[in-house]
């Protein structure tokens, strides 16, 4: 198929710097050149792709050092490239928030798709929905979908990683050292890094904390987090790296994800998967899709029940987890995920036929 | 005429907070009323106005508490409310920056003129344009077209005040205690108080500064202005309300403006002629247009030549001063401008025609 991949023009493809929805568009982009589709992906100079890239913006306006940039004016060009371009393509693949494509491809919405990377219970979005209804809405979670129920969502696609992007480590470098829990994420409130710092506490267990604070979350680390790190049993290691990931991720018993907002989906628990590494996540957002209950971890929903699992981290089997991980999150099985539903929305839509049609007509 | 004004959502109409932009938006609605049209304003639900008042989100941005909103997603909503009843106006004035709603009104630009309020030299911001070109626009200063040359500049608009709304202070009133220049606005490095503090220390006339320090300038503040703050001569008063501006402006001797960015107008500067009260202004951004060098301030493009107008200062006539405001930057005058350009882009376009047209078929 000849497929467009919009991305955000935020971050490079793949991110410089941090940017889950650009890691999954990359990893998306090349499994679908690999398995023999003609993409072209439009994004930043920056990009690097084995895809045809359509370069809308020398710079991602995150590393562009410019203060005088403009998000808006920005991603409008790269839509109207797109747009002027479109009957080049099968189906059109947009990365984007908040719709800012709607207005420009209502005429042909049926040949488009959308996967919102972001939460969708902002409060301007169902209204806004419901303007340019009918656009063919893809989720990165089923829970994801719950403030949008009224979308016309035709499938919802996990996301996934290369498979060897990360590996559970040899076994003569694993288990060196005292057991550990890993905490790896912005220390925002949303994330609680307190409620880590509690279950490591009453479980015994040591706790390293992975993490940048961001400007935004000062106040709270501040206030909140940076009194409760005066523990032995606390180790807060501050921002790594990815070349130090697999260590951190891969020694460590378990991955604690406490988390106390709807996310919708969560990266770095298929990363701790990657690793063999089971995962203790709180029973919100995406957590009871993506951890399987016993098997690559445990969902809960209280600190008590976060400590007790604490206890039987030992009993799942990490190769069990990676084989999971392998079956459930890898980047192939998201590409053929999102192969089908292009397939079967070509197929329904007629926007291939329109396309040659149009072909055609020009020669 | 049937005339739309569309506003930016992030403040109400007229603002709560800080808003030039929101504050032209209200005056020139209130004149377009007295002067007889039918305006329909397009805002938030704070918005208070005599015209006909489209609600096209609850509360402003700025003023939401809510954490989940999104400007994207609220201004797109509000555009297709616009775009749904365009028939219903001759034109559609839009005072949004960034050309969000170029891609709706696209078949219907000749309807359309666009105020942009800010600076125009962002760098997607002329690429952008050149994709939606023709689109009918009016500056707000001859200066701020300069980054984008190529634009269907239609009119320039200077702003206005309600002449009212600031007046002289009674003779009884002024001229008690020690004279003293003005320094009104943000703390920040484009507004540069540092050059307002050097010029009162070497004119020996006493500064007084009253200013919000934002989140964003604060280290600036703190690297920059507060060293500079600790001198006789110079008072930090913190951020004044509008109550309290009379008083501040209406007895200065003079108000300085030493910025160091193309500033596209310069509301304070205005407000200060209001007051009788003459300005000391740069070189830079719309100066040159709003000051009336010798009569209603000084343009200056240094210090030695600031120091030197403020000993001039008492030879300007502030009931002058205030003529030429009256004259030149009242709200009536700036709705007659943009009447007349609404008038002349009609009488050419075949807009009201075309609705006419509409209107009739549909009855």
């Amino acid at each position: 198929m000849r497929i467009a991949q919009i991305a955000p023009l935020y971050e490079a493809i793949p991110p410089r710097l941090y940017g889950g929805t650009e890691r999954i568009v990359s990893y998306l982009t090349e499994e679908l050149v690999a398995r023999g589709h003609d993409v072209t992906l439009f994004a930043t100079g920056e990009a690097e792709t084995s895809a045809r890239l359509a370069v809308v913006r020398e710079r991602a306006l995150r590393l562009d050092p410019s203060p005088l940039k403009s998000a808006i004016a920005a991603h409008l060009a790269m839509l109207h490239e797109v747009q002027r371009r479109a009957a080049e393509f099968d189906i059109l693949h947009f990365h984007l928030s908040h719709f800012l494509h709607f207005p420009m491809f209502e005429h042909m919405r049926e040949c488009t798709v959308t996967t919102p990377h972001g939460r969708l219970d902002y409060s301007d979005l169902a209204p806004a929905y419901a303007l340019w209804q009918g656009f063919p809405m893809i989720s990165i979670s089923n829970r994801q979908r719950r403030p949008l129920p009224a979308a016309n969502w035709v499938g919802t696609v996990h996301h996934g990683l290369p498979l060897d992007l990360y590996e559970p480590l040899p076994e003569s470098q694993r288990g060196i050292g005292e057991p550990y829990l890993a905490f790896l994420g912005r220390l925002s409130r949303d994330k609680r890094p307190d409620r880590a710092i509690e279950i490591a506490r009453r479980s015994g267990m040591r706790l390293k904390i992975a993490a940048k604070i961001g400007d935004d979350d000062r106040p709270y680390f501040h206030e909140v987090v940076e009194p409760l790190l005066d523990h032995d049993m606390v180790d807060f290691i501050g921002e790594i790296d990815e070349t130090e990931k697999p260590a951190f991720l891969g020694n460590a018993a378990g991955l604690l994800f406490p988390i106390d907002w709807p996310e919708p989906f969560g990266l770095v628990v298929i990363e701790a998967m990657a690793f063999g590494t089971p995962v203790i996540a709180w029973n919100e957002g995406a957590m009871p899709e993506i951890v399987d209950n016993g098997v690559t971890g445990f969902v809960v929903d209280t600190v008590d029940s976060a400590v007790k699992c604490v206890g039987m981290l030992d009993r799942l089997d990490r190769r069990e987890v990676r084989r999971v991980f392998e079956q459930r999150f890898s980047a192939t099985r998201m590409a053929r995920d999102y192969e089908a539903i292009y397939a079967a929305m070509a197929a329904g839509s007629g926007c291939s036929e329109r396309v040659r049609t149009d072909h055609e007509r020009a020669e």
